[in-house]
């Protein structure tokens, strides 16, 4: 069975874990801290929610999320991750947390779920499209970081 | 002469005509109304903040941008949108509203500024290389929404 439900700051260890579990997964570096977490979900107006997943009582993985906005169409939830461990996948727990997300889209008048995928995972891609899910293939992200935002915020131009 | 400065509510109905001629440009749909303009960034938590941009007194175009949080490595800015009016281009604008955001990011700890571009924008993609940008290319955005949203949000799985 599922249990699904907002992650406290008793969480944070674990989530903490979890999210350097995915990122392993995900090949891609993390230096998320457990004080970031602390600072940014679990004090005044803050910065992202996360959902703990559990399944018959043992942790299945997390999920995080934010509100995003978009100036044509309005508000939309933005979900950053969903993972589900190794061993407990096939259960429908991916699923479950989209929905709770659709849920709560409509609840907050929003148009849209939105999250990304990385080109390669075409499990999960499959898994979206299934859902009904569009992607939006023009679109590329852009990042301004490291040296290249240090330097611009510096700049005097 | 640049000026640029946060939009207030007595902003809205000049950002709605902004971002409706940016949607033009865009050849993308826009249903945005002062009214979710309004409730959504001029009123207790605000999901979105919003710069003017005003050359010589004129409305040059419009900055909007919000908190966006990566897992992996914390505070980010997501600029979501920066329109310049066509007669108010090559006038560094552009160039100075990210600059303001790099500032900004650095002083609420954040790790990146992000935003996305559309694949034919060859001029906005050659002006962010410039800038130092990286671009995600293996990451693809999706989004759920209409009926598929509905039909999950209303999903007894």
């Amino acid at each position: 069975m599922l249990a699904l439900r907002p992650a406290t700051a008793n969480d944070v260890p674990l989530l903490r874990t979890l999210i350097h579990e995915f990122a392993g997964f995900e090949k891609l570096p993390a230096s998320i801290t457990e004080e970031m977490l602390l600072r940014d979900g679990f004090a005044a107006n803050p910065r992202f929610h996360a959902l703990m997943l559990e399944w018959e009582g043992e942790a299945a993985g997390y999920a995080l999320y934010f509100d995003y906005y978009s100036s044509f169409e309005g508000r939309a939830i933005f979900l950053e991750d969903v993972y589900v461990r190794e061993g407990f996948r096939r259960h429908g727990i991916g699923q479950a947390v989209i929905v709770y997300l659709a849920r709560l889209a409509e609840e907050q008048d929003c148009f849209a779920v939105r999250w990304q995928v990385l080109d390669w995972n075409l499990q999960a891609i499959q898994f979206y499209k299934k859902l009904g899910a569009e992607f939006l293939n023009s679109w590329k992200t852009v990042t301004l970081e490291g040296k290249a935002l240090h330097d611009l915020a510096g700049s005097t131009k």
